[in-house]
């Protein structure tokens, strides 16, 4: 049965590099691991992972080398004195970093004469090896292709496009809409805590809510954001939709709940209106985040 | 059929007055209308409402008296000179407002011998009169049993108890997570936009993954709220997130995306991983947004 299954390689084994590799593991597919502690490799030999000695070692092993480490310097600091090992190779970095962080992964791994993929895991460790789990890679189509039903043992795999910063820029955009909306929900959750209503009472509502919101106004900001054409009247004029915070502060003082989380999008909604958008809605805001990436300075 | 019909006043008649006018006309209810500014109006009249020459006039024509004007200022300015009209009115204040005006509105009606609700719309004007429009209601709970066939014209209308100070509350709840869902649409979508990225293209994967993520934090924010309790290991340890933040602000760097709108928790996480709580979940954020209402001071 192991024959019909590619040998891969995983290096790194914190909890989501140990979750890979034992998915591999539990799909039959032949693991070589290595993890700069070597003891972290120990329950993964229990269950039939080779341990390698070295990276070269590793890299190897097998025609698919899988990497999770901490960052990009690891990375590097990991493959370069791997090198002709890696010919012929695939590597798939699930290292998290920045869409510049992949390109130069990739020139690196290439200038060894290997194929490069880079990945974003939109999953926690327990979930890897779900269909719950998403991962999303970007680089070499070639390559995903000769390995999709291999990554598919990691759970659902999403190719966007040769370039090798798409996966970690999809990623990181990801987690900012996320982060972005526990903003909304702690500051929601916090309001009605202090003022004594049970937060699992009121958790329903405010999933149903925001759900339909981002229904309602996601399509209009990403049609903006692609044309610049404002789609329709307003739901609400942003100037009256400026005219109810002041609400928000005033409630947030009564009852004892700093404005942190909220503050930023008020301000910039308050100067689109100061700069004569109020008559449009929220999505114009898109316009007051963009400064001049050659520059990087504040407008 | 206007027998079965309550008579219902409407005082207030900017966009979203006139829709709850409308709406009253629409199901067949004999409708008086007030407005600061008379010709606004017009349109109701030409539909069959009845202009009251002044606020008291309005109060006395109908036992339903629905106040939607721009802020509680206005609301006290009209119904104070009313007076003795008052007596045995229900007065419904759909005006936004705080928690702590609700209830000094409450006061004021009920000094005049009517029964008081306070209502905060979860939806723009053109939604009203339909079952998309939900409205939220507090105070007297006999005034909404009474008139809650009536209120149903205007959409889903809910009853969250008898404190006037609960529909605001809730209301401004909601739209204070809605603008931190937004927060996080919009970082997302510019990142993506200033990397040449469809933002149309990437919305459907931005929709579900937020949707996701808010069905599998809120509970257990909802949770820590409530009980002060974790609810089994984190997801993802608080460390390890923060460690990812990094990324965000390089990224938003490198494409020229100012990071105004995520920074606020980036730093509150910071924060509580530095106190200590780098093991466990986001939720603990929570602790760090309350302070003594007492005091309104930041601790």
């Amino acid at each position: 049965m192991d024959g019909d299954r590619t040998p891969v390689t995983v290096i790194g084994l914190g909890r989501m590099g140990s979750a890979l590799a034992g998915a591999f593991l539990a799909a039959g597919h032949p693991v070589t691991v290595w993890n700069r502690s070597p003891e972290k490799a120990g329950p993964l030999v229990e269950r039939g992972a080779v341990r390698a000695a070295t990276p070269a070692e590793a890299v190897a092993a097998s025609p698919l080398v899988v990497v999770c480490v901490l960052d990009y310097a690891a990375v590097h600091h990991l493959l370069a004195p791997a090198g002709a090992a890696l010919a012929g190779r695939t590597v798939v970095n699930l290292t998290n970093g920045t869409p510049m962080q992949a390109g130069e992964a990739a020139g690196l791994v290439a200038g060894h004469g290997a194929e490069y993929l880079d990945g974003g895991i939109m999953a926690v460790p327990p979930l890897i090896g779900t269909p719950r789990s998403l991962i999303l890679y970007s680089g070499s189509p070639e390559a995903f292709a000769r390995h999709r039903t291999t990554l598919e043992v990691l759970g659902t795999a999403t190719h966007l496009g040769s370039d090798p910063g798409l996966a970690p820029l999809h990623d990181l955009a990801l987690l900012t809409g996320m982060y972005g909306m526990f903003s909304g929900l702690l500051h929601a959750t916090a309001l009605v805590r202090a003022a004594g209503v049970g937060a699992r009472d009121f958790a329903p509502m405010l999933s149903s809510w925001i759900k339909t919101m981002a229904d309602a106004a996601l399509p209009r900001i990403a049609e903006y954001a692609d044309t610049g054409e404002h789609g329709g009247p307003a739901g609400s004029p942003l100037a009256m939709q400026a005219a109810a915070f002041a609400n928000f502060l005033d409630t947030g003082e009564e009852l004892g709940v700093r404005p942190d989380l909220i503050l930023p999008l008020m301000r910039l909604v308050e100067r689109r209106v100061a700069d004569g958008h109020g008559d449009e809605d929220i999505h114009g805001v898109l316009d007051l985040l963009t400064t001049d990436p050659k520059e990087n300075s504040a407008p």
